[in-house]
């Protein structure tokens, strides 16, 4: 066994007609043994969400220039379960999510199927990294990203990351001219829905929206460096727990 | 406006159905003007999900022991999202989500719908809490937690929380000790899928699993008090960055 090549799982929360993933994959499969696991459709804005009580079934594709492809009828984290489980033939070495068509920058982490997936590997120690592109275009051509997206990938397989750390990773379009570690800005969406009146005369509502950062003048976020032309790295931690608020509550609530 | 009594948005992730929610709001209605919007149907598992591309549809119900009642045919986060934008007469002082049928103590945290409700109002400033309970059961009492839920929650009224945190709050079954603030028990699923053959001899897998807490022995944690009879508090964040850690990120990919 000891001279296998790294296993590489990647996913997506765009499915498995996505270009992203198969850019991805492309891209990184000098590196290791590469499996593809996505979701049969779109799962955008899927989160850590897993499906309960709905029967999950697997579909095997053609094998893609060496790449074996699977998809699954689920969210991306059934799909990192799932391989795990049953498809893939040993423990992966890697977990590659994405490259998603849109930006997963800001605290939009929270919401995120590709972090979903991600954050769920990262639980189990597998060294984790979703990989997203700030343009929404199913033509997205990805290309630019191409020289960080293979040193960041060779970086992780060589080094590891820290326990309990996935990465975040967002491109802009365009020349990257570096990399940054940051944190994630925080925002909120304003004017969340779109209203309509179906034949019947019954309202109903379409999620759509804008991203306010509420911080525009910090400088260590990431949408301050994307902004700035470069590739933003943003460490995240599955754990949510608010270790340094601890001491203070307990004089509140114990 | 200033002699409103606080509004109280309450939601949850087992549905407009489910005991748990109304026991919460018949419990807390003296506190405040209490709204109740939750999904329409079961939606456990659904993290901070959203809907997208999805026409959501709101249903007005009657009104139960002067609480008003609606439901939504999507997640958590699309309940609140849109109890935010349409629903509610004003900005809620408050956001219940629960009482959930089942745990979401250790970090399933990332994985629950109730959680996922209340981190997004979290992120909106508005002081936000998750009640969950120790038994599945759809007959489940609740009763053992009263005292807790109202003297928690009235604190909360009273003082709010610090920026950026909410609570993620679990109860045992049987006599309630006390509450204890902690950090969620870190763990991962086994034995995830069962599996089975459809009539045409096709597999599918049904998700299932054991949740194995990694740190049985630290005294620190949620599982640990739970087990001795307490509540658990969590403070939990919404922002997954990992600060403690930049600094040495940036030393592999700058």
């Amino acid at each position: 066994m000891a001279q296998n090549k790294p296993l590489i799982l990647i996913t997506n929360d765009d499915g498995i007609k996505a270009r992203g993933i198969f850019f991805l994959a492309e891209a990184v499969k000098e590196m290791g043994e590469v499996y593809i696991v996505a979701p049969d459709d779109a799962q955008s804005g899927q989160s850590s969400a897993m499906s309960i009580n709905k029967p999950l079934r697997i579909t095997s594709h053609p094998e893609h220039n060496g790449i074996k492809v699977f998809s699954v009828n689920g969210t991306p984290v059934d799909c990192v379960k799932l391989a795990l489980h049953t498809i893939v033939p040993r423990r992966p070495d890697l977990l590659l999510s994405g490259i998603n068509h849109g930006s997963n920058a800001g605290n939009n982490i929270i919401y995120s199927g590709t972090m979903g997936a991600a954050l769920e590997t990262c639980m189990l120690g597998i060294p984790s990294i979703g990989y997203s592109y700030l343009s929404h275009s199913p033509q997205a051509e990805f290309s630019n990203t191409l020289p960080f997206l293979k040193s960041i990938t060779r970086k992780v397989i060589e080094q590891g990351l820290p326990a309990d750390i996935c990465l975040n990773i967002n491109f802009p379009k365009g020349d990257i001219k570096g990399a940054k570690v940051v944190r994630a800005a925080r925002g909120f969406w304003t004017e969340e829905y779109a209203e309509y009146i179906d034949p019947n005369g019954k309202p109903f509502y379409l999620l759509t929206g804008n991203f306010k950062n509420i911080e525009p003048e910090a400088e260590d976020t990431d949408y301050c460096w994307l902004d700035r032309g470069y590739a933003s790295i943003v460490p995240a931690r599955p754990d949510q727990s608010a270790l340094d608020v601890i001491d203070e509550m307990k004089g509140v609530f114990e």
